[in-house]
C-alpha cells in the first residue's frame, strides 16, 4: 500500500483539524483570514500566537502559493484555505467562528454581508465601506443573520489613547474647549488606496478617519456640524483619483471645536491636542501601531508624561481577544458596525461639503 | 531771584530736549507712545533702549500720574506729555516722528487717522482695527498725509519665524502640502479683550491672528477659502460678547489646506506645522515674545534642530528699528498698513463663516 503525496497532506490536515478541535475546548474564537495582505500577514497573523482567546484557523486569498505557505506557517489545514468563489463554504467549516475582513474598502460590504449569511461573526477593517448605504447594508446583514460585527478601531482599545479618554472624562483637564487632530503620510506610487473605485476616496477615508474617530471618544459627543477643504496638487500623477490633503472643522454640541488635517501628499505624523479649561492633553504618535506619547499638562499639577507604552500587547491582540471575547460571552463589542457607519455618514458630510463625493 | 518749582521742571524739560535734539542728529527715530498698557511699559518701552534707530520722545495717557512716571524714567520732557484731548497738538512737536499705538483695538483707527493729520507716522499694534472699513480708513489717511503705516507683526521680523519661511522657500520642504496652527490662552475675568465694542471680535482678532497671518507669510499666497465654527461655552460669564473658541479651515490656490485653531477659553500654546512634500517643519511657541523652537524633518537629511533662539534682540527692537529705518530711508515698511487690512477681511469672512460679524 503506497501512500501519495496528497494522501499524506491530507493526514497532515485531518491532524491539524484534530489540534485545532482540541484548542476550541480552551475556547479559542477560529479566525478566518479574509485577504492576505500587509495588515493580515504582518500584524493579525503574528498577533494571533500571543492571543489568549484567538486563533487563525482559515484563510481566502486569490493567490493559493501564498495561501498554501500561510497555512503551513500557522498549521491551517489546507482544506481551511479558500477562495473568493468558494468563500461561502466557510458555513459549514467549524473551525472558524469569525472571518476578518482586510481587503481594499470597496470589498468590505460583500465579504461581511457573505460571511454573515454564512453564519460567521465579522471583524472588519477600517474603513467599514465605500458607501454609507454599503455600511448600513452590512449593519442590517449582520444583524439579521444574529452575527456579531466589530470595526477594527484598534485605538479604542489602546492603552494610550484609553488614558487620554480617562483624564478626560475625570474632570482633570477641566471642560474640553478644542482638539487638534491630524494625520496623513507620504503615499507610494500604484496604490489600490489612490484608486476611488477600491478605496471610495482618499486620505480621509483611510488615515483622516483615525482623527474624525478619535474627536469623537475623546469628547464622548457627536459632531453637529462640520465642514472642510480638499485639494489636488499632483505633482506626479498620484491624485487623479482621490483627495491629496484635507483640512476640517468640526463643532460639537457641548461648545468644542475641532480641527483636523490629513494628507497624502505629505508626511503628518498622527496627533491629538486636546485643550481644556484647566489642562492641556498632548499624544503624539497618537495613531500608530506602538510608540503612543501622553503629555498632560494640568493647572497646578505635575506634568503626567507618559512615553512609549510597552510594545505588548500589540493592538491587534488586543482586537483580537476583545472581539472573541465578545463571540464567546455574546457581547456588544466596544466599536460595533454602528460606530463605523457613524464615521462614514460624517466622511461623507465632510466630503459633501468639500464639493467631493464617497466614490 | 527764586526760582520756582514750575521753572526748575521747565528747565529740565527744554535740557532734556535739547538731548533729544542732539540724539535727533544721530537719526534716531522719535517714537510718541499712545496708550500706556502692558505692550507699551513692559516691552516696547525697555526695547527701545537699545535700538539703534529708536527712542521714546512723548507720550500719551489719560493717566497723568503714569505718564509722569514714565516720562521720568526715560527722561521724556513733561511738555512732551498728551492727553487724548490735546493728542493732536503733537503736530507741532519736532521730537516725535511716529507714534506707536497700543490702544485696545477699537481706538486703532480714529489714534491712527489723527497721527496721520498731525503729519506723524504710525506704528499700530494688531488687530489693526475693528472693522474692515476703519483698516482702509487708516491706509487712506495715511496714504493722503503722505504717511508710513505699519502693523505691529512681531513675526514677521523675527529669526525663527524668518528661518521657517527661508526652509520652505528654498524648496526643502518640497511643495507645501498642509499647515496646522493654533494660539490660544486662558483669559482673566474683567479684560477688555471680552469686550466686543473695544475688542472688536474674541480670540480670533487677538491671537488667531497669528496663525492666519502665518499661513499667509509660510505659503506667501493668500486664502482663496475659508471656513470656521465659532463657540461659546461661557461656565463663568466671561463669554458674554465675544467667541470662546474659534476652529477654521483655509484652502490656498496653489492647493495648500490649512487647520487653525484659537481659543480664550484654553491654554492654547502657539505652533505651526508645515507638512510638505518632501519633509515637515515644526515651530513651537512660534508666536511667543521669545523662545521659538524650530524643528524641521527633511527627507535624507539630518534633522534640523533650533531651540530658544536668543532672547535679545527682543522682537520689539526689531520692530522699532525696522519702521524707524522706514521712516528715516522713506521705505515701505515689511507690513504695511494693506497687510493688517489683509487680515481683517479674511477675519471678517472668517466670522460671517460662523454665522457671526465684526462688532
Amino acid at each position: 500500500m503506497s501512500i501519495s503525496r496528497r494522501d499524506l497532506l491530507r493526514l497532515a490536515a485531518s491532524t491539524a483539524a484534530s489540534r485545532l478541535g482540541q484548542a476550541q475546548e480552551s475556547r479559542k474564537v477560529g479566525y478566518c483570514m479574509v485577504g492576505l495582505g500587509r495588515i493580515s500577514m504582518q500584524h493579525f497573523m503574528p498577533a494571533c500566537r500571543t492571543t489568549r482567546q484567538s486563533r487563525v484557523t482559515a484563510l481566502v486569498s486569490g493567490h493559493r502559493d501564498k495561501a498554501e505557505r500561510m497555512a503551513a506557517e500557522y498549521g491551517i489545514p489546507r482544506e481551511n484555505i479558500y477562495s473568493y468563489e468558494n468563500y461561502d463554504a466557510i458555513a459549514t467549516n467549524q473551525d472558524i467562528d469569525a472571518v476578518y475582513v482586510a481587503l481594499p474598502n470597496s470589498m468590505h460590504a460583500e465579504y461581511t454581508i457573505r460571511a454573515a449569511k454564512a453564519g460567521k461573526h465579522v471583524l472588519c477593517e477600517k474603513p467599514m465601506a465605500t458607501s454609507v448605504a454599503d455600511a448600513q447594508a452590512m449593519v442590517d446583514a449582520c444583524r439579521a443573520a444574529n452575527r456579531k460585527l466589530m470595526i477594527a478601531y484598534r485605538c479604542q482599545l489602546e492603552q494610550t489613547n484609553l488614558h487620554a479618554i480617562d483624564l478626560i472624562r475625570s474632570g482633570k483637564l477641566g471642560k474640553v474647549e478644542a482638539i487638534q487632530s491630524a494625520y496623513g503620510f507620504n503615499i507610494g506610487r500604484n496604490e489600490w488606496r489612490c484608486n476611488s473605485k477600491l478605496a471610495g476616496g482618499g486620505p480621509l477615508m483611510d488615515v483622516g478617519i483615525y482623527s474624525l474617530n478619535a474627536c469623537r471618544y475623546l469628547t464622548g459627543e457627536e459632531p453637529a456640524e462640520l465642514h472642510g477643504y480638499a485639494s489636488v496638487i499632483d505633482q506626479d500623477g498620484r491624485f487623479k483619483e482621490v483627495e491629496e490633503n484635507l483640512a476640517w472643522t468640526m463643532k460639537f454640541p457641548s461648545g468644542v471645536v475641532a480641527s483636523c488635517d490629513t494628507a497624502y501628499g505629505a508626511d503628518m505624523p498622527g496627533y491629538y491636542r486636546v485643550h481644556g479649561s484647566k489642562g492641556v492633553l498632548h499624544v503624539d504618535a497618537a495613531f500608530g501601531y506602538e510608540g503612543q506619547i501622553l503629555t498632560a499638562h494640568v493647572q497646578g499639577q505635575p506634568v503626567v508624561s507618559e512615553p512609549n507604552p510597552a510594545k505588548d500587547p500589540s493592538h491587534f491582540v488586543l482586537e483580537a481577544d476583545h472581539f472573541a471575547e465578545c463571540v464567546l460571552r455574546n457581547m456588544t463589542p466596544k466599536t460595533p458596525g454602528e460606530e463605523g457607519l457613524r464615521d462614514m455618514q460624517l466622511m461623507e458630510r465632510i466630503y459633501q461639503s468639500c464639493g467631493r463625493k464617497l466614490a
